[in-house]
Formats: C-alpha cells, structure tokens, sequence
C-alpha cells in the first residue's frame, strides 16, 4: 500500500491510521483549518466523534476517556488561540500522566508566512504542555508523524503528544496509511534501588512507600504492597493527587498526602527512609515563606524503587518476593454512618457516598476545598475509580467525567465539584447532555474561592473589602440549576443532607446527566 | 525614594508605581502565587478590582477596557495554565494592537527548579502572545519592570506586555517606586511612499485607500480621507476586522473588506494602486485550495504611507495638503426602515439598531455569520462606537462589552454577539451583572457553527452525519435565558422583529445588563 502515490488525502490516511492502532474517539472542537478533518470523519464514520463547546471541555473529556479506557482518544483544535483554551487541562492531564494525540490545525504551509488574523506561533505555543510535538510536512508522511506522535502517547508513562496539521497537507492527494510504531515499555527495575528498598523495610527505622499511578489503580499490588508495610512496619501513601484510585470496601485504603502545606509537612516528618513508586519525591503545591518546598525531611532517604516510567506492579511483586509477603487481607474501612437530618457538610457528603454509591461508580473529585473530608467516602462505598485533578488548573471535573462516562457506559459517574472551579468549563455539561452520559454533578456551593483564603492567610495576609471582592463568588450568586437547564442538564437544589441523599440516589439510578447544587 | 532599602514589598511596588502612571483598573482571576498581589491592592485601594471568573473573561474585559479608554489596564493571571487561558483573547488583543500588561505569578525562584503540580514553562507559554516579556527578578527592581512593560505596551502600536511575577518577589521587602518609562511615539511618514501615494492619486489608475487603527477612530481624519477620495476618484476601505471605528450619522461610512474568501477577491479585484495607512496588506483569512493568501492583486503597487506603527491620521492630514483635498462633506447612509413585522433577519436587526440605538452607544461585534448584514446598522444609527472580533479567536464579544462599559460608564453597549461564540467566555455575563455594566447581549442564535458549514464547501465537501455533529449546537438547544439568569443577568427571547425592537429599547434604557435571545 505504500508504495505508490494515492487518492487519499492527508487527513483520512491519518484517521485510517489511527484507527486501525485502536483509536475509536475523536474529542473536537474544530474551525476551518480543521474541516478536511471533519469532512474525513464524516466519511469514513471510523471513530465516534464528541463536540465541545470549548477546548477545555475537549482535552479534559480527552483524559477521563483515557484514564478510564487505558488508551488513548485523539483531540481536534484550532490553531495556536484553541489550542491555549485547550492547554490548561492538557497541563493537567500531563501532570498525570495520561496518553493523548491532539491534532492541531494550522494554516496551510504556503498561507504560514502572512500575518492572517489566526495567525500565531503554533509551535511556540503547543510546546510547553506537549512531551512530543511535531509539525506535519506533507501528505504522504503525515500518518506516520500520527503513530509516531500515538506511539509517544501510549508509551510508559503515558504522554501528552501534539501533531501539528498544516490545512494543506490534510487537504493533498498522495496520503499514505502507517503501520503501527511500537510504544516503549517500562523502564527496567534499578536493582540497586531495590537492594535499598529491601535494607529500607528490614531496618528499624520509619520508613513510608509512596506509590503513584498504575499501582494504585490494581488492587492486587495495592494489596501486595500493604502486606510487604504489615510485615515490615512500614506506612503507605499516595501522592496529593491521583490519575485514578482503585478505592473501596475489599480493597486497600491508601491515604493520600494533605494538599495543606502543614498537615503535609507532619504528615511526612519523622520519616527516616521513603520508597518512591511510580512517583517522585513529594513536592509543595506552592512554596510558603518560611517553609521548604521538598515535603520529605532533608535527612530522610529517598529511594527511588521505580520512577513514573517504572512497572509500579512488577516492582511490588518483586519486593514481595525479596521480603517473603504476601497480599494482605483486607480489612475494610470503618463505616460512615449516612447523617439522617441537617446542612450539608463534606464529611456529610463523604457518608452519603459511602451508602449511596452503587458497586463500580465513578468518582470525579474536583472538591477542592471540601476534598480533604470528602476523600473517605470513596474507601467506605463499594469498589469505585476515583478520578482527581492532578495538575491544579482548576476547570477539569465536569468534562473529564464526559469521557469516564464513555469510556464506561454501563458504570455512573458522580462529579464532585467545588462551584468557582465548575465555571472554568461549565460547557462540559452541554457535553453530557448531547451525550446521554450518565454523570451527576454535585456542584458544592459555597460561593468563594474559600482555599485562596486560606492561602492568603499563608502569606501572612487578612482578606479587606478588594481582596473578598477577588476571593467571593456572591455578587451575584451563581444559580447552578439555571445554568445546567440552559444546556440540557437537569437539575435541583438541595439544603439538607437527606435530601442530598435521595437525589443523588436517583440520579445515579437514572440515565443522563442530572446536576444537584448543593449549598454547603 | 530611591537609595535606601524600603519595607515595601515588591508587590505593592508594582501596584503604586502603575497607578501613578495612570492605570487605574486591575481585572483579575488570582490564585495563590498571586495573593501577594490580591493583598497588594486590598491595602492600597488605588485600583479597581474587577474579577472575571474563567482568564478569558479577565483579557477581553482588559482589551474592551483599553480600546475604550485609550490606556491599558492591568491583568492578573495564574501560572502558566492561568495564562493558557488567558491567552485566546489575548490574540485578538494584540493583533487589534490593544495595549495591555499582564502580570503573570509564578513559583517562588527556589519552588521552580521542582515538579511540583502546577510547574510549567511560564516564559514559554507566554511568549507566543505577548510583544514584550520579562521574569521579574528581586524585589527591588520588580516595579522598573512594571513599568517598562507599561511602556512598551503604551508605545505606538498598542503593545501587549507580558511581566511575570514569581511570587516571592513580591514578598519581599524592598520594593522600590520605579519612575514612568517614556514609551516609543509613532514612526516618522516616509517621504518616498508620501510620493508615491500622490502620484498614485494624481494617476488615472484605479486606487483604494485601506485605512486602520487610529485612523477609524477619528472621525475628522475619516473626513479628510474622504475629501482626498473624492478629489481623486479613489475608494476608501477598512480591513475586514477593526479594534475600533467610529461611526454613525455625520460621519464617513468606511466599508470592510468581506470575510468570505471570494467576496474579498472580488472587492479588491481590478485596484491598480493600494494605499496603506495603519494597516498592512491584506491577507486571506485561510488560504482555500486554488486561491491566493494576498487579497490585493499580484500587479497592484502597494505603497505603505504608514505601517500600524505610524500616524495614520498625521499622514492623511499630510495627504491632504499635498493634494489639496479639504474634509468632505459627510453624506450620511441611508436611511434603514425598520421591518414592522415577521421573523428576525440580520438585516433587519442591522435596521433596529440603525433606528434604536442611542447616540454614544458602543457596539460590540462578534456576530460571526451575521456580521456581514449587521454591519450596516452602524452607519445609519446615531454616532457610536463599534468593536469588533479582532485576531479570529471566538469568545471575545461578551467581557469585551465589560471592560468598554467600565470604561465608559455613561455608554450603553450593545453586544451582537453569535451563539456559538457566546459559549467560549459565557462567564463574562456573571461579571457584568456583579459589575452593573449597562450593556445588552443579543443572542444571535443560529445554533449551528454556521460559518464553518460554508467553510467546509471551500474545501470541497459536503456536511454529511458525523460533520453536523460537530457544526451544529442543537441536540440539546441552548437557552440563553436560562444561562443568562444562572449568572444574575434577566433576560428573554424573542422571535421576531417587533419584540425585538421593543426589547432593545427597553434594555438599553435601562441600567444593567440584560440578555436578548434572537431566534434566527
């Protein structure tokens, strides 16, 4: 097939391409330097295609869709301005390490020297939220750039790759599909580091394994990893902010470390020795004046078992082995029993989770400031993935749960979502409706961007009348019920905890979106 | 002030020594690396605080602040995922020549050698969108770069000035007031391309005038370009997309060149002598397959009389000496009667604003398909001011209408502003009910991406399924209505010409925004 010229354009050898390596989705928020694209999904009706009112919405429903399916989506966006819209949840979903292939348009390679209106450096700006960026060059090999940028996707950490689309060469004759290009694996296990991690766990000092990305989405290494810290003493966390969390009853109840710069810091003090997996040495949010920016203590050991490249899995099976462990049984999380009456709080919601959740749920958790009392619903509910924002651009919550819901249709979704960051992409829920997509979002309202608060605190500063005019979200009041009807989503507002209760479990219970504004 | 080290943090340096050259406005979407700021102004309370809830909001409200105003204002943006979303409108601002500053927090100096979440290349995401860009570097210096960035974006053009801000710096003490920075005037007229214009005008050959920036905005300078036009038998033009005209009744009715691709070729077609003021030549929107990027034909004699960087109105005022052209006297557009009755057309919104409008009235353009009947609604209505979508990055028409009502309080504005467009910063209706911006969005709702079906028969296809699956907004439809008072703006919709009329009237008297749903 590749050795002589073809009809094809460039833009159908590309999705032909992609979707014999197993790309079936396609994320877009196109404009006209992306309509041979268009026009190629139309005709080949390969891949499914989902519209976002915003590249926002595109990019994070991107990455749920991937954390959930374990395989990479493709994105359309616009030149260099829709690729910035797109660029704060690529951010977050880079953090994560989650695969993904943007294909960005840009003008035709004859019209780039001209200062059009769209006209901007697309390079300059899809290069510091992309790990693999390349510049298509002409039709006939623009679908090998695509595996190429696929393969680097769906390497080991998965990755943000970006594919740059000049209009003409999607538009040209002579397009040629591509085989498959092999993705690299992970890296191998450092034998040494595991000699110390060994030391580390048969020595009498405290020791904490902090364990990353795909170990915490097997229950079977979470469980293999709790009996090597049973036998050995050890503690285990989780970073401050996870791609995906196998959590709940049967399973291992991992805590994670607090976002607050103090709870983190006594979280971590008093450890002599620190096993990383899949994960590198935990690092404050921000920095504080007075406070240091590496959360583990100076002198405690960091022993890298695997970095973010690593088998997370293979190498707490071959710790296993070199301790003699074996899978912990274990032992559930304490009940939460449901509130019966009264407002609405996190740790009230975190119970309703807990009771209410059916088996396999989906959690999405931009709680932000109610995160930290709103985390151990997950580990008392049944089995459930819990989905985070990972890289603290707020704005992922509602789109992100558009692509865990279809990569996962027969599962609900239930977005927990702090209110000033539901407005970043709030056209996420235009989305859910189009889609039929089983997600309730809880919207927790409680009108402020109450963790800059806390924050301004830090730097030592008390909120006046202009630094609450930047902070509170009153003046008006946001009416989320309002805002979801006007995109198809139905919706109630609740006030008390039972009330909570028995929407969201009939909500969960019914298909479609539905948005429950709960004031706390 | 200057010799001793101060207790003034770097921060408040920043903040007094721009209000002392005059920036008066802060529009703001702050998070923790810019509390240092937020506490800033809350002790200060020189500046204006306007916070936009999503960074979009922030730099269109900034730009229709500045185009207003004829100053900049200053921006407040989080990291480079703040900036990321920030910088879609940022486009369109600079390619309007708007000037603007931005402050940008990044990590503490000592915090950016870590991965910590929100880590990412600030300089690089800032470059592609900024004319000027410097990293603040202690805090005794943080206010000259304040306002050497101020400077630069002051200069002739308009400038967008990018400063980022690690957040210690502005911590620390020892911030000092930095001096105003003169900015760069206009480039001195070229004698040989005066020259050249006056043989070109003198000739027989057929000649246009395309005039932009500052000369659209002053209507005596459009007045004596028109006594040179008539005196010569040439034609006058603006580019297709302006960040300001002054028009209406009494004032010189310029015609842009057309968006679509052929109607552009065809208006510029048979010009043997083009005259540029203020402008540079003009480029196709996207280049199509078969035609050309440059609109002007390959043969015309282009003649620069001033880039964007010169005085457009001192050269026509020199042209007109040379010619011995006088103003002409204004004849006023015809007169638009407006249609009693039946559904709502472009054509007939263009006559209810041409016969509603007040005189004073801003009027924001982002209508996108309907633009191209609208427009003529602006000559024949009472003097006004007219905005429009500059750089081709949808999203800006809503808190564009914000900062233009901030900076002229006195003003009513009136958004045209299409569906689809209206869903990329929807959250700018929340800052216009906080700030009690009298401006009237009309909801020009197509629900369709209609511009890109056209688009997509450029390049030769037809829409079929999957491809209106991504043109079209319907499936659900939106309901602005419902939109609009989620954010605490009233609003209705309306369906046909008379209602329409009526609602205008009655939103536009009042103070307030208020949000008009157009089924058209």
């Amino acid at each position: 097939m590749k050795d002589h010229p073809t009809e094809m354009n460039g833009a159908e050898s590309v999705l032909r391409s992609l979707h014999a390596d197993g790309v079936e989705i396609c994320f877009a928020n196109p404009g006209t330097s992306e309509m041979q694209f268009v026009d190629a999904l139309d005709r080949t009706r390969l891949m499914r295609c989902v519209l976002g009112l915003f590249e926002g919405v595109v990019t994070a429903a991107a990455d749920g869709y991937a954390r959930m399916a374990g395989k990479p989506a493709v994105t359309l966006l616009h030149l260099a301005p829709g690729f910035a819209n797109a660029a704060a949840n690529l951010h977050n979903a880079r953090k994560a390490r989650v695969p993904m292939l943007n294909l960005v348009g840009d003008h035709a390679l004859r019209h780039q020297k001209y200062d059009a209106p769209l006209s901007a450096d697309v390079e300059g700006a899809c290069a510091p939220f992309s790990d693999w960026l390349r510049m298509g060059r002409d039709a006939g090999s623009f679908a090998a750039d695509a595996m190429e940028g696929l393969a680097a996707a769906k390497g080991k950490p998965g990755r943000i790759a970006t594919l740059i689309a000049p209009a003409d060469i999607g538009w040209d004759a002579g397009g040629q599909i591509a085989d498959p290009v092999p993705s690299v694996g992970p890296a191998p296990l450092d034998e040494a580091a595991m000699n110390e991690a060994v030391a580390a766990l048969e020595s009498d000092d405290r020791t904490v394994i902090i364990a990353g990305l795909s170990v915490l989405e097997d229950p079977a290494a979470l469980a293999l990893l709790q009996g090597i810290a049973d036998k050995c003493g050890a503690d285990i966390l989780a970073p401050t902010s996870n791609r995906r969390m196998e959590r709940g009853r049967g399973r291992v109840a991992v805590k994670k470390i607090p976002y607050p710069i103090n709870a983190a810091l006594d979280c971590l003090s008093g450890y002599a020795r620190a096993i990383l997996i899949e994960t590198l040495p935990p690092v404050a949010f921000f920095a504080y004046p007075g406070k240091p920016s590496l959360l583990l203590p100076d002198d405690c050991q960091k022993i890298a078992l695997t970095g973010p490249d690593g088998d997370g899995p293979g190498a707490v099976s071959a710790l296993a082995d070199r301790i003699g462990a074996r899978a912990a049984r274990v032992r559930d999380a304490a009940p939460l029993p449901i509130p019966q009456a009264g407002g609405i709080t996190p740790a009230g919601i975190a119970a309703v989770l807990a009771n209410t959740l059916p088996e396999g749920a989906i959690v999405v958790d931009e709680a932000v400031s109610s995160g930290g009392d709103l985390f151990a619903g997950g580990d008392a509910a049944p089995p459930n993935s819990w989905l985070a924002l990972t890289g603290g651009s707020i704005g992922i919550g509602i789109p992100l749960s558009v692509g865990a819901a279809i990569a996962c249709p027969d599962r609900p979704v239930v977005t927990l979502q702090a209110d000033g960051s539901a407005m970043y992409t709030l056209q996420g829920l235009w989305t859910q409706a189009r889609e039929g997509a089983n997600v309730t979002t809880i919207i927790l309202a409680n009108r402020s961007y109450e963790i800059l608060k806390g924050e301004l605190r830090n730097v030592g500063a008390q909120p006046g009348p202009d630094a609450l005019s930047m902070l509170n979200l009153d003046r008006p009041d946001l009416d989320f019920v309002s805002l979801a009807r006007g995109m198809g989503v139905p919706g109630r507002r609740v006030e008390d905890i039972e009330t909570l209760r028995r929407a969201l479990r009939d909500a969960v219970a019914e298909p479609g979106p539905y948005l429950i504004e709960a004031m706390i």
